[in-house]
C-alpha cells in the first residue's frame, strides 16, 4: 500500500532548506511513500535540484502564500487561504493524502486543521501530543502542547480521552495510565479547572491515577499526562533548553584541560554519542494534533533536516497504522461510557 | 554581627535525620550564627548525641505539632499553631531570628507566613522565588513556585518587582531585565491574564523585555522570568525531573561495556564529577518567599543534608545583606513609580 503525505515544504524557522532535505531522504527510505510537496513551486522546483529522489515518488503542490512564525491564527486562517499549511491540509480533507505534517505556527495549524477537517464528534478542541523519554526507558505521551491556553475541566478530560486512545493504538496497552499535572499529588492540590478536571477523570472509564508533578514525566508514573496547553508548551520548551544547556556544558567539561580533552576524544564516539542520542530533542521531534478528523503531524518550528524526517516517521508510522481510525473508534467508545455532554468552550 | 536563623527542624520529607546534620555542619562553618532549632525538643536532643556543634551556638525552641506534607494549608495554619513551622515563623516576628527556613509544606509555610508575618504594604501574595541555572553561566531568578495558583495579572506585576528586586539585592544588577513566562513571544499570544500583565509590566518602571519562553530561564534571556505559580512549580519538578533522568542514563552509558567502564573510572573523580556538580539540583536548593515582612526562605521537600545547608547559606546570605529592607525599599519605589492600586484577590 502506497502512504500519501502532504507536506507544508514552506513551514518552520528554516523552511525549505530543511524540508526537502529531508522529504527527499525519507522517501528514499521508504519506497513505498508518496509524497505531496507544498508550497512555492519555483522555490521548490529550484531546491529539489540539489537533492535525490525519485520522480514518482514525488508530486508538486503550489501555494502562493506561506504563514509566517507571527502570525495570528485567525488572519493566516481567512487571510491566507492559499497558503502551504492550508494546501497541505485541504490534500488531507480530500482524501488525496492519508496525513500531512508542518514545521509552521502552531497556533494556524490548530486553527486551520480544526475549520478545514473538523473535530471528531464529541470533541471541543483538538490537542497537541508529543512522547517524552522517561526513565524506564519507555515514553510518556503528554498533551496539550500549546493549542490550547484556556482549558475548562471538560476540555483536560477529552485530552485525556484523546492520550489514552493514541497510547493504547501507537503502543499497544490497553488502558494506558492517565495522570493530571498538578502542582501536587493530592486533591486538595491545584487550580479550580485542575481540580474539577479531576473529578470528571476519576468518574471517566479511563485508566486515571491522579495528579501527578513535573518529574512524574521522566519518571514515567503515567503513560500519558494531561495538562493546559499553557502549562504543556512552557514544560517542553523548558525541558528543551534544560537538555540543550546540559549537552553543552558536558561538551565543556571534556575540553576544560589536556587530560579532559584526552578521555573527551576517547569517550566521544561511543559513549558520549550514545548518551547524547538518549537525552537529543530531534529524536522525539513530532507532536500529533488529536482530535481533527485527519491525521496532521507538527514538527518543531526549529528543527533542522534529521528531525524533520524523524516527524515524518512519526507521520507515517502513524498513516500506515491507521490512527485516526482508531483514535476515532476509541474515543467514541469513551465518550459512551463516560457519558460527559460535550460543552461549548 | 551574630545572624540568628530558626529552623524548622520537623519539616521536609525527612525531617530531623537531614536537617540536623545540616544545621550542625553549617553553624560549624559559620562561627557567627546562632541557630534557633524548632521542633519536638525531645527528638531534636536525641538526634543531637549523634553530631558535633558548640553549644553557645544553638538553642532548642520546643514545638509539640508538626506539620505533615498533606496538611491542608488553612488546617495547619489554624489547628496546628504549636507546629515547629509556627514556631520558626515566631522567633522572626519577635524579631529573636533574623531568617527562618522550612523544608515542609510549602502552602502551610505560605499561609503561616502571611498571617504571622503579613504582606509587605502593596503586595496582595507573597511569592516564592528560586535561581536556576542558565548558559550564560549566570543564573535566573523565578517566581512564582507553587504559593500561589491562581493568579490575575496583577500579581503577576507584583512578582515582578519583587524579583526584580531580590536580583538586584543579591546579584548587585541595578535593572534586572524581567520577562514574562509565556507559549510565544508576540504580544498575541497566551491566555487574558498573560496578556493584561504583559501590558502592566509594560506601563511599569521595569525593565520589562517583554515575553519569554520555557527555553528562555535557560538560555538566560532575562535576569528575572515571573510566571503564576501552578506553571512555576510544575517546570520546577519538571526540569528536576529531567536533569535526575540525564544524571542517571550518562552513568549508566559508562557502565554499557569494558571500554565505557574503563572511561567512565577515568573521567569520574574530575569531569564527570564536575559535569554532574553543574547541574546539581542540590546546588540550587533554597527559594525566597518574597513579600512578607521577614526572611522566610523554603528548602526542597525532598532535600538531603547537604541540599539544606545550600539553602541555609542562602538564608544566611539573605540575613547578612540585609534583603528585608532591601526588598521592602525597592518594591516601595516601584510601586510609586508604576501608581498601580493593589487589589484584593
Amino acid at each position: 500500500v502506497t502512504i500519501n503525505i502532504a507536506i507544508d515544504c514552506m513551514g518552520g524557522d528554516h523552511g525549505l532548506p530543511t524540508t526537502l532535505p529531508a522529504a527527499c531522504h525519507f522517501a528514499q527510505a521508504n519506497p513505498n511513500v508518496h509524497l505531496f510537496l507544498v508550497g512555492k513551486e519555483e522555490e521548490i522546483r529550484q531546491g529539489l535540484t540539489q537533492q535525490t529522489y525519485k520522480k514518482d515518488q514525488i508530486t508538486l503542490v503550489h501555494a502562493n502564500d506561506v504563514i509566517s512564525m507571527d502570525d495570528a491564527p485567525l488572519i493566516a486562517l481567512r487571510r491566507k487561504k492559499d497558503s502551504s499549511l492550508h494546501g497541505a491540509m485541504n490534500l488531507v480533507k480530500s482524501g488525496e493524502a492519508h496525513a500531512c505534517i508542518s514545521a509552521g505556527n502552531t497556533g494556524a495549524l490548530m486553527a486551520v486543521a480544526q475549520v478545514l477537517l473538523r473535530t471528531l464528534d464529541g470533541i471541543d478542541r483538538a490537542a497537541l501530543a508529543t512522547a517524552m523519554p522517561n526513565s524506564k526507558g519507555k515514553s510518556t505521551t503528554i498533551l496539550d502542547l500549546g493549542a490550547n491556553v484556556d482549558c475548562n475541566a471538560i476540555h483536560l478530560l477529552q485530552f485525556g480521552i484523546m492520550g489514552s486512545a493514541l497510547v493504547s493504538v501507537i503502543d499497544g496497552i490497553e488502558r494506558p495510565t492517565v495522570g493530571l499535572l498538578n502542582v501536587g499529588q493530592e486533591d486538595i492540590k491545584g487550580n479550580e479547572v485542575v481540580k474539577k478536571a479531576s473529578e470528571l477523570l476519576r468518574q471517566s472509564a479511563l485508566n486515571f491515577i491522579g495528579n501527578v508533578e513535573g518529574d512524574d514525566i521522566f519518571h514515567g508514573t503515567s503513560d500519558v499526562v494531561v495538562c493546559d496547553g499553557f502549562v504543556g508548551n512552557v514544560v517542553l520548551k523548558a525541558v528543551e533548553g534544560l537538555a540543550k544547556m546540559i549537552k553543552i556544558s558536558l561538551e565543556q567539561s571534556f575540553r576544560n584541560d589536556p587530560f579532559s580533552m584526552m578521555l573527551g576524544a576517547m569517550a566521544s564516539p561511543t559513549v558520549l554519542k550514545r548518551f547524547k542520542n538518549s537525552i537529543d530533542p530531534a529524536r522525539y521531534n513530532g507532536a500529533c494534533l488529536l482530535g481533527v478528523k485527519g491525521i496532521v503531524f507538527k514538527s518543531h518550528g526549529s528543527a533542522k533536516a534529521d528531525a524533520f524526517e524523524c516527524a515524518l516517521n512519526r507521520t507515517y508510522e502513524a498513516a500506515n497504522n491507521k490512527l485516526l481510525d482508531k483514535i476515532s473508534q476509541t474515543v467514541q467508545q469513551s465518550l459512551t461510557t463516560t457519558a460527559i455532554e460535550p460543552q461549548t468552550p
